[in-house]
């Protein structure tokens, strides 16, 4: 009879919150936050390239150029699967602030401790390529990478219960989808770990075809023009 | 009897203050100082990481591996202090930007000093991990987070008074909890420094310990969402 | 007859997308992408800097001085030409999103491509400045440049074919002057690559001029303000 | 007699001026190019940091403590110096952007121009704090800084007169002070390099007096809040 936008929940999506907050609370806007995350990933992505460091040989003729590229090769395969694990972290990182779109004292520690740990994936990445077959640098960088995944999912947890903080409602759908994509790696990653002890090549493989589960067309690209 | 919005002063927080600039002003918010501000936060944080390094030891032994992460403890432990400290700092400085909207000359070079003093961290933080109980680098980390401390309260203090950089109105309550969070923090770190002379365990002890004051629940967190 | 407001297409810019979103779909502006590639490029361009240093060699007269400047003339050529180059590969992706507003994740992950390989200009900068006449380093050079150009082409055509992420329309007039200033540097980079087995100064000289291109009154400007 | 919004001219800070831009142009806003730069500027103020690193003597008295500062006093001095003078020129910066709010191509590229030399003062502070008193590290130090105002002059006098990128209007009292200020420091760099082959110590003097100028009270303050 009036017109009341009834936003009818199409899908999993979820409706847009009305924003009702009350005179006594500062608006505290994610947007800061976001700002800081995204500086933080972009310097870990970068940095990376500063561990890059042609050997020191001759590469005068072909066969050197082809003998120097192989010496490098694990470095540059670490360092791609760092950088597409990264830019896959700062995907879920940035699909979680369509849902929460403000902050308060627990969230945003919650982040610096996702960034804590994201900042040491260049760390990690430089001992994987200095070692790449061995048992102790394959246990440190998927540590390091499950505890990337932890720490965002215990911040999306955290922020997904605060009511104050949604932008949108989240639907068991998403809610789902999204404890799938942050908890499958760190599952991946412990099984590399249990290979590093035997065939560490696996392990390697296994870090670089994870991201795969992320790249290939999932469940999240139907919430997403 | 007239729809005037009466913001009634429900709690600490502050009205909202109508934006009645003369036209011979510029706007000046403060957005790009922030943005300043968060990048440098960003790398400051990030580029400690760069100090990380595994000791050049044989870590093909469960052994040996714990005898290298134990010869970079104190490295990690001061690598985790300081990145909290830096987000706990980001944490004052993103609210402080809640009261305060725009920005003159005085304001951005208190900004400024404050970014300076922040961008030593990672080198005291450095000092602190190579000498972690020596009464030298204790002082000079726990000067540098104090000044950190001290600059940030002198810009606070500045916003605070200039009514025409105001956001929103800071109430006394509002006053006095930033002013104990401001400014408690080099308390416990002159302590600190006093104990380095003759327990310089308990100083690191101490500096571990301080972020527990802003990561506890405290009395900010009722203006939070 | 009634105001409907006609956005009669006066040129190759295009009209205004009208934002019709269902409500199923997560807006997924671009902004934080903006945000995340604007860091990476501000880092890159920035970190080649940490490369250049002087020769320990005395300064103290004039010749000394020239001798010097004489020693480090390759790395600041080198390093003018690839800041130039990133700050015009910025601009390209700067414009890109004057017409694609939305990501998604394939639009994201096309992004982190493009991100790894600018990534990798400081790296190959350093060869070139270390060996700006052998061929291996122009050869790595060229390629990585032109992958950025690849890698940006790709991402800037999957946006543009996806009607979703379109902020305005892009007429085939601004795509045929994209494409071209896209694939030309390609070309030229293939040249300069083909010159560097002969005589590598033309392939140096190639590359310090390929910017003027992009530099010179274009077909791009009648869009701009 | 209808109700047309005069605004007077009622100081230097200019009226606003009215979107009016024809359908077939971009609207090419100028936030990315201040993001892009303030990234570059957090970066370069952060890198120095880098630089700074304590001799490797004992520090265990207090004797010892104040050689090894005494040891460094000129590298921090030069980190202090390059800090506040890229604060200042950041908040010249960030001035500018308020009166030009589009951007195109050719400020675009100034604006490159001018962060490529910004990028410099880490490398050329570096060599300033390594030679203090050296007449070739005072000249390429003051040539550096004097490029930085020189290349924003510049931006700012292209920006300035193409009406099309103007946000507000320029009055002649705001150029006049922008421009003395933008031209005062080459000048007081240009004695300072002469003095460098005679007095090095008046050099430094100079260098570390002269952001005193934008430091203390000036006319732009009339027109901030």
């Amino acid at each position: 009879m009036y017109p009341v936008p009834i936003y009818r929940e199409l899908s999993g999506r979820g409706r847009k919150i009305q924003a009702t907050m009350s005179h006594d609370k500062l608006p505290m806007k994610s947007l800061r936050l976001e700002a800081l995350g995204d500086g933080i990933f972009a310097i870990a992505m970068t940095l990376m390239v500063l561990e890059l460091k042609f050997p020191e040989v001759e590469m005068n003729t072909w066969q050197n150029l082809i003998h120097a590229l192989d010496l490098v090769k694990y470095n540059f395969l670490c360092y791609f699967i760092s950088f597409i694990v990264l830019g896959i972290m700062w995907f879920g990182h940035r699909v979680m602030f369509e849902y929460i779109g403000r902050s308060n004292r627990q969230f945003i520690y919650l982040g610096v401790l996702f960034y804590m740990v994201v900042c040491l994936v260049p760390f990690s990445t430089r001992l994987l390529a200095e070692h790449p077959l061995k048992w102790f640098s394959i246990l440190i960088y998927g540590a390091n990478l499950s505890m990337c995944n932890l720490t965002l999912y215990i911040q999306w947890n955290y922020g997904r219960r605060r009511k104050s903080l949604l932008e949108r409602e989240i639907t068991h759908e998403v809610n789902d989808i999204a404890t799938f994509l942050f908890l499958i790696s760190p599952v991946v990653y412990l099984i590399a770990i249990v290979f590093s002890f035997f065939v560490p090549l696996v392990s390697l493989f296994m870090f670089a075809v994870t991201p795969l589960i992320y790249i290939l067309p999932n469940k999240i690209d139907k919430f997403l023009p």
